[in-house]
């Protein structure tokens, strides 16, 4: 099991140790992508122009998911989150909306599950309130755009989506 | 705002009121892949196989984050689900995992969301236990796959991913 | 202790007993009111016209403070509520914003306390989102506006506040 | 939107960055009331005296909920508090109890708003336990009294409710 | 796998299908027992009679942890119960305290992990409000006592513990 | 109530002040067991050996409940697990399964509840899992085995159980 290390050597689950791991700073990007139809593009577009905030409502549930990372991801540690926050990129062509989550913290371990856990919600906040108008809607591309601060150091991904 | 269902008439967000719906046995399939590196491909098969299970520990964040549905999406109904199951496909060619959550209850409102959050947090959990192997992981295709019961009746998604 | 439903005969808390109840629709309206400086008020009454918007998180929360008011009361039980909704009335001379809340299900048992619950927890929002600027806001006058369904009847506040 | 911490150069709700906050002890004291009937301030009395304990309820209602605070509060951090407490005071003439909130811990950020929600909930709790005596009752006046610790230092309420 | 009925047929954990099964009114009685040292059984006693009231917080924590059963047990259904009590025996001669709860609701499964849940969690908040005096306190005979409804029918443990 | 630190002078429950108190590493071990039948000991047994893995379910729930003891037992302080892992040792003899929590952090205060709630549910789910077989299995000899860590030094459980 030597590549895991959310197992023991038994091969059993386990939340790994960071008792003796640094206080850093830490911070991770996470990005996500919602595809849409026209109908549903449009109503969003509007909608954060006028008061029936879909993006809002996204950005809202993605920012209080993050914090319950711990609750829903088995081997996540309980962290005290400094920074999140949720930003949204339109795209016109593409008729779709990107997602991005950025998560910060003093402590022994990093983020990254917490900025893509924001991703995540933000993203299924979005179906929920369009899918009456479009149940084919699609959300993809969700991953970690980059992340700093304790010992595995900078990573920034490379691999094209 | 003619197409949200989640919005009143100001356009602010509601709770859809559900409480003159009929109570009907309701289902809905979601389904989402993780596209990961030849390494953690091998090791999630290898650990299915043997006692590191990261593919049974995704199958109980999945069907417990679907339990969870309404404390994460702002405006999903409270509801009491009578069956969910997560089950995976594993893809040689593509070194891809995809994961199938099915939930089902006799209610006054559909599922489609209580399955794509159980997908959703499944494919979080095997980025989690794998991501010290291999951070560039993407996880895609999250969508409605089919849906029953209730007054928009049956519907199964014909556009291709 | 007679006129305590929940504690039994011996004074020890219960959660009421509502197994032989009547499913019945339920509804209850509560009412809270929040009052602030004028620069709060102001930056309230723009902050909704533009894109700042207090309250529509504060609606966000309400809504999904009112699901889970069964987590946080400690004799409430758990039910599945069918709508709520949060609105907001300004009072530009009292500089002050009240907050209504409706909840409503089919059930065996009333839900004044989701409402009052989805009020309390929009008005704590609302003061954290304007503590910067003024710590000495006030909530104040929460109460059931009116309930209706179930053994009980119907019930209209009468008493001026 | 320059009042607003809370809010970001465009408008939009984030969780505001305290990464780089020093870690300090802080406190906060929080306060609110209920007015009762007469029937119901004698239940409670007496209830506190023998065994029937609203108030014993209530102040372990009001401690499990502002551990949670960040739970519920959108844009609150999620806080290590050190400790709370929820004291009674009881008003014979005005019918009334009072609930006083202290929290504490050594952290980034304040804790107004889990002084302020444990007052909440446990006013909630009172009024739960205590409505099917008396539906008229009134939550007010709830509040911040004092807080010290952080770089805005001590405040102390002087405006007269 | 034949005997369990939370597993699928290959092996896989599943919540099991109850959607077809009938709505009855289904209860369920479990106990447990904590053993303490003299002091901690003097205070616990002493403290039920006075205010510093051991048992109280526990009943209050076995109630709320009940509601929530289906958040901490990986396969369990969310139910809404329509009863919970705690009830406490001291036994002097053994100097111990049994915890007895009950769980009732109309539903479509029975609530046997709910009153064992309420059990367990009243017997920590126990062992957590007295561990200052005494570290070796022991909790044990946890079981179900009774249960009724359903197409199990009438359970009644005949085992000696 | 002297022997208290749940209970302040007048004893009403607190949350015990640990701001003042040192941050240093704790450690707690905590060990409780479950006795069955014949039937479900073997299925038990052969499930971890083939994919049916009740002890691997059971692994994951404890973890994610030592996690959330803060929010089940009302005293309890939130705290940052650094560390969490159960392990199972099974007795061919007794027919019984005993489960070990570990729980560390670098913290104010000492991680017993922690170790203690995770044993809990993890028996918990045991019992869950295999109740279609046998009702009358019984969780017992729940207890500390040893901490270490803060101002109280090391303990070792010597009492036999």
């Amino acid at each position: 099991m030597s590549g895991f290390t959310h197992f023991d050597s038994n091969g059993n689950a386990v939340m790994v140790d960071v008792t003796d791991k640094d206080i850093t700073e830490r911070i991770a990007i996470a990005r996500g992508v919602i595809e849409v139809n026209d109908e549903v593009y449009s109503a969003i577009k509007n909608g954060t122009v006028g008061k029936g905030d879909v993006l809002g409502t996204a950005r809202i549930a993605g920012i209080m998911a993050a914090k319950r990372t711990s609750d829903l991801i088995p081997m996540c540690h309980p962290l005290m989150l400094t920074k999140v926050t949720i930003d949204f990129e339109t795209d016109d062509d593409a008729k779709s909306i990107a997602v991005i989550c950025t998560a910060k913290l003093c402590g022994k371990t990093g983020v990254e599950m917490e900025a893509l856990t924001g991703v995540s919600v933000a993203l299924l906040t979005i179906y929920d309130m369009c899918k009456a108008m479009d149940r084919s809607m699609q959300m993809k591309e969700i991953h970690l755009v980059e992340k700093d601060g304790g010992k595995s150091g900078h990573y920034i991904r490379q691999k094209s989506l």
